[in-house]
């Protein structure tokens, strides 16, 4: 495994003890979760938008709609975030407050796919988000696909920043206790449709009581 | 309570039954989690990420040091979005999967905070992030609130999209099962840092076990 490139952009300038640079703990960080925040520019100001989202080695792949105010004109860089919240650090003083988190951004001009190439972006975007889905699911047909924009954004510009652990003022003289509370996210039972038949299929019954993150 | 104000950037194209306008919605999702994603522009381009915010019923406030690159230029836009995943909707056809999800989109022009009104400020932003902390914890003393910037943003121009509830194809062919996934995110048992003495505080231990978001 390579590292992550390190332009102007995403050299650590701040809290570089917290920066990381391989691309497993890229990928790692986009294996644990499966909603972004997509950052675009619109009208002179910064939008951000949550959005669901899938990857391979190379891109991390988002659905266009969700972008289409400002993504209609080619060759703008957008930003791409994922953040997963593992706990909050409580220190002895306010001051050294903060938060245990695995953060990965993304920085990449958009390319809209077609044919073969977006159908295995929507697949594994599909497939990140819903395990098991493009099997189970009815897969898009000829006006649906049309109907959806496939955006790659190539991994080659990210950086990821990781805080784990106690807090980091224990020598402060405020003699209280000290620690984190950690934060967990977890899937629940699924919920049918009361339009639905069927009893809950495996793949997705598998899930609840998993941990996500 | 007032409605949301539905300026060209606030009023939804997209989704629009997804819109709130609700200034008790606004609260509402702005209560629920306590770290957004801000997004500012630097150099050109937008840049995402993630921090802590407090807020009360005009403002949001967040620490003036994560957008440093770029809040350093006055008058410059910024927007701050808040968003809890619900679960994940998993439909008769992948067209119609989606995620059910509460968000709030903020657009506003910082202001640095300066005395009093800085410090209540910190204070609001730490007491919604870490309650009881403020009276538990070392306040912040001169050299450290120097070193503090808080930013307030007017929660003027703000959105809230809410998505709940079943998937929307219950007219669809393919006859399998369909739901939803939810996700709760809860607090954990307090991690007491190695190098603290004392029991955990009632205010912190009282949390494990309760959800948030």
């Amino acid at each position: 495994m390579g590292d992550l490139s390190t332009t102007d952009r995403t050299r650590h300038r701040r809290l570089r003890e917290q920066g990381r640079t391989g691309r497993q703990e890229l990928f790692d960080v986009l294996g644990a979760g499966f909603v972004c925040h997509l950052g675009v520019i619109v009208d002179g100001a910064p939008m951000v938008v949550p959005t669901v989202y899938g990857f391979d080695s190379e891109h991390v792949y988002i659905h266009g709609s969700v972008a289409s105010r400002s993504l209609t004109g080619e060759g703008r860089t957008v930003c791409v975030t994922v953040t997963h919240v593992d706990g909050l650090v409580l220190a002895r003083s306010v001051f050294e407050h903060g938060v245990n988190y695995r953060s990965a951004v993304i920085y990449g001009v958009p390319r809209a796919l077609e044919g073969e190439e977006k159908l295995e972006a929507l697949r594994l975007l599909t497939e990140h988000t819903a395990p098991g889905q493009w099997e189970y699911a009815r897969r898009p047909n000829r006006k649906e696909l049309a109907a959806t924009t496939i955006l790659a954004i190539s991994l080659e510009e990210a950086s990821v920043k990781i805080r784990q652990g106690p807090p980091d003022d224990a020598d402060d003289p405020h003699d209280v206790w000290a620690g984190v509370l950690p934060l967990s996210t977890t899937w629940q039972a699924p919920v049918t449709d009361p339009s639905a038949g069927h009893d809950v299929p495996d793949h997705v019954r598998r899930r609840a009581g998993t941990r996500i993150g």
